[in-house]
């Protein structure tokens, strides 16, 4: 059979990954996928850029609609990233009857309804499994293998330098802004580090999680979105002395009258397999009614993970060339006019357990006010450490651990609290998720 | 459009399963699939006993071949397990023109080859996810997940009654022959525990996913096979000082000359994912030159979640009706005339380090001699323990942990260490395997 002819847009780290894969495991790949796939056109910013692959048979251009326009490419391979001209350019290849893979979480979150009403339009597919998780198959296995489940819940180690960040912060006792440093020297952070460390990219691979497990649209603007950039080492170690480890997830549930999304730093127990994902890995645990708790661990990020992401996205379209679009799966896992609303709470409808910090005047009875101000609102505390003061400072750590209570109601005991005489400064709540 | 019609051969546990999740989950299953799925007939050996599921709607018999040669039916369910007469009504589903989901790992260890082949001359589908691993969809990861990648090895937790026995013995510091007995009384071990705690359930499983990770045939005869009845809570305590669990493994390596394929009881360090895997859960490491080590987590046995697979299965059945067959994802992952030979090596060639537990008179210069013999084979040891003798006794145990060597190395030293005379007994072996 003659080979499948593919035009990539971007030719970064990822662009290169999926070039030297494809060089690489050509064997394995034809093998598997029944036809030899080979890039043929490639658009890259700069030409005269060293690059990290072969670029032999590529014929490159600086203009992404050549690559889109080619009436050779079947398949466009979209690694620009961000919103425009990523958009435009995926829409203009669905316009020309070509199959796109994409590894864009921002594009897919925020645009992704669009772009599979005009797929469904023009009678080709859209891949996107490299956009969550990099490596991990996470959006195979909730759209095709718990098919035949109520998804409870899902939660995510789904950004690497976050949870990089916060692996060296429990097994070294370092602080968040050295570690951070770090890891941009290291590589594992951007120099702009916002949409890693303050949840931006983890609430758009949520965003996507959440749509295909519920059959709900996509609602990026309806997460709740926290960063880690406010934990400290002491937060890290006294959850570590409540049993506990300090993660930052992206959670998805069903719950009664409707579904919580929300991205924030929360304490697992330590012997939870999530909490014992480390350094720069990603795991989405998924809960369904019927097979229970399922994980999917591996590389969330990286130039060939997110590229063996691309390539199985090419051979799925490879195999399923030529299917009536009724024969395919659907895009956000369930059939496109049997998507449900889905109500997404507001985050003080949410109920979580606490972990509070606070600093209280070292006086008899702070403690009393403080477990007052909890009770009286109905929050009941499971645990309390109390540590002692050092000499010549009048303030010392209260640690708390609540037991479930509606968000609203902690909100409101937080600012009662904070007003409190003996209590300096804000207090940090982390929220605890057990997760079974 | 017109509900998909199944019927089910079997109704124990996995079929109540199946039954309960249709009727549960039919909104969101035909969401997903486009079509209502219902159960229209179902072959029981006996029609009188009590089940776990409702049965209206149903129509029963006792002839299974009723079932297979009904024309209504469009997917044939195997539940029935076992060799015969799955085999048979399985080709005859197939030569009906008939889709078949199957649960029956040893029927597609040992049969498998065959019955794809028939499958494809009938032009119809045979999907066997639950074979594996139960509800983690481990076949659809390597399969469709993984395929830009060369998997270099995989290492699977893949009996869940093997593995709770080996998490108590750790946990909870008891005997072998012990923690069985009461596995079989909570129902986790059947009354003959052989095929679980012997390691022919996880080789049949083994072989399935070797061959979609390779690209070889079905060659469950090639598995090196071995079980945990003579690991004792010592060899579980020893291990876990020297820093490792002992876990029951089934491993697929692609090496320089060929495949290794084996079962057996390995030693992991104590921080590994796969050494974490706790009670009767299952997880498959497999590690990918492009994506680097992923893996898959979750309940490998019981009702639903076996029943999960089964029904997912159901599902691509249903999204790719009428799906020309070269558009379908190839049973074992490679499409079948581009299967390769698949040399599996002889034991002695495989390579691993060794835990070594030796009764050794408790004389001056036995050591030395232990040490002599291994060095002799060019076997260079990395830590010993040798305990304190307990009053009375006149050996005293030894353990040892070694660098890699060859397998028929070992087995050498091990001849010899037994013929000395201040060795009592035979001399435990358990292989170390690090999985980086």
């Amino acid at each position: 059979m003659k080979p499948v002819n593919v035009g990539m847009l971007g030719l970064g780290t990822v662009g290169a990954g999926v070039a030297n894969i494809l060089e690489r495991n050509a064997d394995v790949i034809t093998r598997r996928a029944g036809r030899e796939i080979r890039i043929t056109r490639v658009a890259a910013r700069h030409l005269d850029r060293p690059r990290s692959c072969r670029l032999e048979g590529f014929q490159l251009t600086t203009d992404p609609f050549e690559v889109v326009d080619d009436p050779e490419v079947e398949i466009v391979v979209e690694l620009i990233g961000g919103y425009e001209p990523a958009r435009e350019l995926v829409l203009r290849a669905l316009d020309n009857g070509k199959h796109v893979v994409t590894a864009n979480k921002a594009l897919i979150a925020l645009h992704g309804n669009e772009i599979f009403a005009r797929a469904r339009e023009t009678g080709v597919t859209v891949a996107f499994e490299a956009a969550v998780a990099g490596g991990i198959p996470i959006i195979k296995a909730i759209r095709e293998a718990l098919t035949g489940n109520r998804v409870e819940w899902l939660a995510g180690i789904i950004n690497g330098t976050a949870n990089y960040i916060l692996t060296e912060m429990f097994y070294e006792g370092r602080e968040f802004g050295e570690v951070l440093a770090e890891a941009q020297r290291l590589g594992y952070a951007e120099a702009d580090p916002s949409f890693d460390v303050e949840g931006i990219d983890a609430a758009h691979k949520l965003t996507i999680l959440a749509s295909i497990a519920f059959g709900i649209p996509l609602q990026y603007d309806k997460v709740h979105i926290e960063g880690i950039d406010h934990i400290t080492r002491e937060d890290v170690a006294w959850a570590q002395e409540l049993g506990f480890r300090i993660k930052h997830l992206g959670l998805a549930f069903h719950v009664e009258n409707g579904y919580t999304l929300r991205v924030h730093p929360a304490l697992l127990p330590v012997r939870h397999m999530l909490a014992n994902v480390d350094g720069v890995m990603n795991a989405v645990m998924v809960k369904g009614d019927a097979v229970g708790p399922t994980m999917y661990y591996g590389a969330g990020a990286g130039a060939e993970p997110t590229a063996s992401a691309v390539v199985a996205d090419m051979v799925d379209v490879v195999r399923e060339f030529n299917l009536e679009p009724e024969n395919r799966v659907p895009y956000l896992a369930f059939h496109s006019h049997a998507l449900s609303k889905g109500v997404v709470l507001p985050m003080h409808e949410v109920e979580t357990a606490y972990y509070l910090r606070l600093f209280a005047r070292d006086e008899p009875g702070v403690l009393a006010d403080v477990t007052r101000v909890l009770g009286d609102r109905g929050i009941s505390i499971e645990a309390v450490i109390q540590k002692q003061p050092e000499p010549g400072v009048d303030h010392i750590p209260v640690i708390l651990l609540t037991h479930k209570v509606r968000e609203g109601q902690m909100d409101a005991a937080i600012e009662q609290l904070e007003n409190l005489e003996r209590i300096d400064g804000r207090i940090v709540r982390i929220r605890v998720e057990n997760l079974e």
